[in-house]
C-alpha cells in the first residue's frame, strides 16, 4: 500500500527547563514525543533544550513556531517562581494572560478548600483565546495557543497530556521502519550502501554501528512511506550483508 | 570560599541525528555533558537536536558558536553516507576540507591493510585549520575547529573523547548545588519559596514535584557559586518546610 502522497506534518519539541541542562535530570519526553508523533505520521525535526530564562524561552518557541506545523513545549507550567513557560508563551503571540474560569474550576475541584492559595491559582492564568489541555493527573491544564501545544514537563503528566491531545493533531504517512542487523562493520560496506541510497530516494537510510557482546556490528535503519520502496531496498540490503559473509542478527 | 568572581564560560551541545528524532534511540550524551561541564564551571545554556540535513546542521551550530563560548557536537561522523557533520562544519566556517595525514596515519595503524578503504579513509578528511580529538576507541578522530568540538554520536565514544579534550577547556566557578527534598507539594510553599529566591539572588533555587513510594512531596535544589550565599537559602529552605511540618527526605 502506498500511501507516500499524504504529505507528513513536522513538529519539534521545546524542553524548558535548568534540571535539564545542569544534567540533575535526565530527558525523557524527547523519545516519548518522537516515538509517538512518528505513529501518527507527524515528522519530529528538531528538538531544543532551553534554560528557565524569557528571552531564550521565546526566541526559541517563535523560532519553532514558525518553521513547524506543530510546537510541543515541556516543563514550566506549575505553581512556583521558577515555572515561567505560560508567561513567556502569552508573551512570545502577543496575548494576554489572564484567570480562566475553566481551569480555576479544575483546579478547586481538585484541591480541598484550605489547600486553596494565590500559587496554586496562578496554574489557572491561561493566555486569553487558548484552549485547554487536560491534565488527569494532578488537574493543572496545559494548553493549545496558535500551534504550541504547552504541556507539563513530569513525564507522566506529560504523556498524558498528549494521549488527550493527539486527536487534534492531523497525521501524515506513516513512516514504515525496518532494522537489519549484522555482523559486518560500516567501513565495509559505506561505499555499496551509499549506492542503495542514492539509488532508492524515496528511502531513507541510516546505519549505526554497535558493539554486542563484544562484537562488532551495524545496524541498518530503512525508513520509508512507501512500502515497496522499503521492500526493495531490504532485498538489496540483505544482499549486501551476506555478501560480506555478516551473520543477520535482526531482521524485523 | 567564595569564587563568584570568577566568570563562568558557556557551552551549548548540538546532536546530530534521524535516529534520535524518530525516537529509535535514546540520547545518552545531553546528560553526560551536562554532569561533566558543570564540574568544571562551564555553564551548558542550550541544547539542539537537528536531523542529517545539511542546512539544519550549520544553521544550527553558527548560532550557537556565536551565541557560546563552546560548542559540542555528537553524531555524523562515520563513513557512511548518513554521516555528513564533517562537510557541513567545514561548510559552516568556510574551512577546506582535506585528507588529514595524522588522521590517516591512526587509522592505518587501527585497521588491517586489506580493511583499509575510501569510504574508512573518509573518516581522515578533516577541515583545514581543525585540532584533532583523540578517539582511543575506534581511531577514527574527532575535531576542533573554532569554538566547536565535533565528537562521535556512540556515547562510549564520545565520552572517552571528551575526557580527551577536556583539559582545553577554560573553566569557571564551579556551581556547588544542594538538593532537599520534602513530603509537602510545591503548592503549598510557593509564596515564600519565590520571596526567599527575590532575596538571595546569587542562589538560583528550582523546584521538583516528585511522586514517590506514592507520597508528592517536592526537590528544592539550590545551585550558586556562592557558598556562603547557598549555606543562608539552605537555612531558610529547611525553616520554610519545617513550617509545613514536612518530613525531609534529602538533604544534601
Amino acid at each position: 500500500m502506498n500511501n507516500t502522497n499524504k504529505p507528513q506534518p513536522t513538529a519539534a519539541l521545546l524542553i524548558i527547563g535548568n534540571e535539564i541542562l545542569s544534567g540533575r535530570t535526565k530527558d525523557a519526553n524527547l523519545n516519548y514525543l518522537a516515538t509517538n508523533l512518528g505513529l501518527m505520521g507527524v515528522r519530529l525535526k528538531e528538538c531544543r533544550v532551553v534554560s528557565d530564562d524569557e528571552s531564550a524561552i521565546i526566541d526559541a518557541v517563535l523560532a519553532l513556531s514558525k518553521a513547524n506545523d506543530y510546537v510541543f513545549t515541556s516543563g514550566g507550567i506549575g505553581p512556583t517562581h521558577d515555572d515561567i513557560t505560560t508567561a513567556c508563551i502569552a508573551k512570545a503571540f502577543g496575548a494576554k494572560l489572564e484567570r480562566n474560569a475553566e481551569a480555576e474550576a479544575r483546579l478547586r475541584k481538585h484541591y480541598k478548600p484550605e489547600d486553596i492559595n494565590e500559587a496554586r491559582l496562578k496554574m489557572a492564568d491561561i493566555p486569553l483565546g487558548a484552549d485547554l489541555i487536560d491534565n488527569p493527573v494532578s488537574a493543572a491544564p496545559g494548553f493549545i495557543l496558535e500551534n504550541v501545544y504547552v504541556m507539563a514537563g513530569v513525564p507522566r503528566i506529560m504523556q498524558a497530556m498528549f494521549d488527550g491531545v493527539k486527536h487534534r493533531l492531523k497525521g501524515g504517512a506513516v513512516t514504515l521502519s525496518h532494522t537489519l542487523s549484522a555482523t559486518v562493520t560500516e567501513g565495509f560496506i559505506a561505499t555499496e550502501l551509499g549506492e542503495i541510497q542514492a539509488a532508492n530516494p524515496l528511502v531513507e537510510i541510516g546505519s549505526y554501528p554497535f558493539i554486542r557482546d563484544g562484537k562488532l556490528g551495524t545496524s541498518l535503519v530503512s525508513r520509508s512511506t512507501d512500502k515497496a520502496a522499503l521492500e526493495t531496498v531490504l532485498t538489496q540490503l540483505r544482499a549486501l550483508v551476506q555478501k560480506h559473509n555478516a551473520i543477520i542478527l535482526e531482521d524485523a
